[in-house]
């Protein structure tokens, strides 16, 4: 599977460096290319308690991307799935340590405790104080005494990093990442594996199975499920978590392990509210990318019992654009439908001339029916004249519930009779015309201004332009020759209708998908429909 | 391909109920579903402008995503990739909309401009006032005069709805958004197809070639290229944007199509910065996952040449976690390596006695190598004893280097040599080990305290506990015996070892992945070296 990188031992420092570029200077990075890629906080002065992590990268964007006010100070990047060389951990230490000391975040694998955890020493060495928490929130192996460290990370880096920002001292800081770190709890499931780059894709998960309990370095999980739905998968999530939880409220992380649409993630997170540990949550965090495994089609839960003062820390805004904030779980609140849906029937009037002409209008549509659809067979589907006369006969039986006598609501009359019985594009298209024009009608416009003003937001919704080959073509010159009588605007309609004949490319409408050698000689139907009314109206 | 979905005819629904449960109250919904799905700002009292968007679902977090304050009033959602319909578009209309007015912000798509523009004329005839911006950023088809509406959107969304919060009236908003409309530019690229739910996968794009200039419903691409790598790849894409663009700065929206991982998306935002309209990007947003096409694995960017007003409107804080905010593009802060990676090497001294305890100590160890090495080779690979003895030659030959007469310093530069030559976790545990207890040293704890400060923290660390088969076993109830003096000790350790011959799981180390059977009868090895260099310095 090709995917979006160059040399892959160049991943992670150009990942990196593209990091840095798009914050803008919040983060920096320490020398030491490539066996050193630490990202610190710009802004960083050692007044505070310092929060260290990282370890393999392929988890983004944890962990470079949580480093900010608020949470990280430094993250120390290992290779994709590698933990970072204990020089890498200790220039991480030995940055962003001052007198307030540092607190190492590891996730439970043996080569991020070794490496953190003698950085550790070395750095004691130099008489800094640095405390260390392994988070171990994976569930998915209850024989193994280590659990391996997953999402719950998160939770460490929030709590324990609002703490350290708020000025608490090292061991407040720590007494509080033990807490998480022992109360988190995460499971994952996932479709399919991860795409680790220069290496073969393994296609370990059959189709139509699931992976339940799976680690975020393309470990295998504990077993393989039948795939039925979004909710049977999520309820599998809830059993493994739920043998873990009491009846307090609970804080839910919710993460995307990469590869997992955000439709698809917001179906999980309403399943998960809807599962049978939904009444023992109470605030969500996500759902979001947290830590992925690069490209998995898969997501995690986490949770973790929160106490006031936890919440409060989980809730403090930060300037990490990864970091997706704090929910808590309302019931969905629904406003009812506005009223206006149904369209207002107007009051029917009678005006003898105004029906004559309408009927009339009606009659040249019907007339060109066969005419119609023999041009339109030229460049579409040979409809345009039954659709036409389709609508013209159904506004001849309508007449007598129309309001004749107001000429307003009869442009929006009209409008609203198209749009419920032509269909399509053109139905809209007329629909809106009349609307339009009865808007402007009714802030006093003449008829040749109504029309103009129909026209004109038929060309902006429908977008055809003079020249595109439409039935724009004869109504524009038409209208616009409309104050000089129905004589002239008769023969401006002709004669941009002709004028169609010799456009060789539509540029709206269907006919724009059609080859140019097709149209020639032909005039657009629409166009033509138009002619034949101002024509007939001049007669 | 399997999907974290329900029923394909509910996705719609359930994922806008996942949104606004995860929403913490701050959206809400019309009643109507399934065929009125709108998503409200749960805060909105219609004394500002109204922004209304929408679509075709399928593109999460747009739209209903951006709905907050400072962004969108509401988000018409149709079906995936399908047009909502007129009385959908309606009813958001009517339902935010005050005396200040709404503007309709729309992509360019014939059902979309059709339906939304319907909607507008309808709204208007209960005297609304209601404006309507198409998004045609898409470059990728040049001849079609009505360019597709992509990413670009986005821009507008934060733009205008900055000045929409602000309080800039209906006519200034929909200024300031059909300048965005009609400066912003876009063009994506995929090496894959999307997954439209409840369709197979359309497999159009070949191994090893890229598609340019695709559209975001899973349209093809204009064109198919090899594709070579990340750089040539942002290359194209930055080829076709250059063309548009002028020598004006430029903010640059970096958007994620659904799939492609966070790391291949640094990766590609820092090959856009390098590549050859780099130098004409002053700002950024993303990259992220604004404007999806499902689980696409691609990307596109949008280019727009930024005003100083556009630049405070984008940078304007909103409380919507899917807005990845605005950055400025400066150069990469390197700060240099801190002092302290290459460890001070310790001033030599002398001190006969400890020169001759240090040096027994390893010939103990040199001489049980075969014996330790056989042990080894029942649980792991056979060569704890080459280790160990590799590791005491290598001590005796740095003898003349080590400062003898300084305890403190010594457990130290005992620790940094292990973890020179012993390499594995066992030189780092013993690494961690001796520095411990050189800490625990240079605070004044006599020996036996110094050396279980040690061995505390090398537990921590390594994560064995007594009876995880290790050398723990030994050691620790000879350090607990040690202040009885060294006799006690040595049969402590003796007892510990042997007690290790019955423990038939190990749980930490190499030994833990061994059938249980194998281990029966057979002393650790480690736990062998630390009672035999007790039994000889008590002999």
């Amino acid at each position: 599977m090709t995917q979006f990188i160059n040399k892959r031992e160049n991943i992670v420092t150009e990942a990196v460096d593209g990091l840095l570029r798009m914050s803008g200077g919040a983060l920096v990075r320490l020398d030491g290319y490539p066996h050193i890629r630490v990202v610190l906080r710009g802004d960083w002065n050692k007044s505070k308690v310092a929060l260290v992590s990282g370890g393999g990268s392929g988890h983004e964007p944890a962990h470079a991307g949580f480093v900010g006010a608020g949470m990280l100070t430094a993250a120390v990047c290992g290779d994709v799935f590698a933990s970072p060389s204990v020089d890498a951990v200790l220039a991480g230490i030995l940055a962003v340590t001052g007198p307030a000391g540092c607190l190492l975040i590891v996730k439970n694998y043996t080569g991020d405790r070794l490496n953190f955890g003698l950085a550790a020493e070395r750095a004691r060495a130099f008489g800094l104080t640095v405390n260390m928490v392994v988070i171990g929130d994976d569930l998915a192996l209850p024989d193994l005494p280590q659990a391996r460290g997953v999402a719950g990370t998160l939770l460490v880096h929030k709590i324990a990093g609002a703490l350290a920002e708020a000025g608490e001292d090292l061991e407040a800081v720590t007494a509080a990442a033990r807490r998480v770190a022992e109360g988190a709890k995460s499971i994952g499931m996932s479709l399919d594996t991860c795409t680790v780059p220069g290496s073969p894709k393994e296609d370990r998960i059959p189709h139509g199975m699931a992976e339940l309990g799976l680690g975020i370095h393309g470990e295998a999980g504990v077993e393989q499920i039948a795939f039925v739905d979004a909710k049977t998968a999520m309820q599998a999530v809830a059993d493994k978590l739920g043998a873990a939880m009491d009846n307090r409220p609970h804080v839910a992380l919710i993460n995307n392990l990469g590869g997992t649409s955000s439709i698809e993630m917001s179906i999980l997170a309403q399943e998960l509210i809807a599962s049978s540990i939904g009444k023992h949550i109470s605030h969500v965090v996500g759902p979001a990318s947290m830590m992925t495994s690069l490209d998995m089609h898969g997501f995690s839960v986490t949770v973790y019992p929160v106490e006031q003062a936890d919440l409060a820390a989980l809730a403090a805004p930060v300037p990490i654009a990864a970091w997706p904030g704090l929910s808590s779980i309302k019931p969905v609140l629904v406003e009812r439908l506005p009223d206006g849906l149904t369209p207002i029937t107007p009051l029917p009037s009678e005006h003898r001339e105004t029906r004559e002409f309408v009927i009339k209008c009606c009659k040249v549509l019907i007339a060109a029916e066969q005419d119609l659809n023999a041009l339109d067979a030229k460049s579409g589907d040979g409809d345009t004249g039954s659709t036409l006369a389709g609508a013209a006969r159904a506004l001849i039986t309508a007449i007598d519930r129309l309001p004749l006598s107001d000429h307003t609501q009869l442009y929006r009359a009209i409008g609203l009779e198209l749009s419920q019985t032509m269909g399509g594009s053109s139905g809209v298209l007329l629909a809106i015309f009349f609307a339009a024009a009865g808007d402007a009608a009714s802030s006093g416009l003449p008829m040749s201004g109504a029309l103009k003003a129909g026209l004109n937001r038929m060309q902006e919704i429908g977008g055809a332009r003079l020249g595109d080959r439409t039935m724009v073509d004869a109504l524009a010159p038409a209208l616009d020759a409309l104050d000089k009588g129905i004589q002239s605007a008769a023969t401006a309609a002709r004669a941009g209708a002709n004028l169609t004949a010799t456009l060789l490319k539509a540029k709206a409408g269907r006919a724009a998908y059609i080859n140019a050698k097709q149209l020639e000689g032909h005039v657009d139907p629409g166009a033509e429909a138009v002619a034949r009314l101002f024509e007939s109206l001049a007669a």
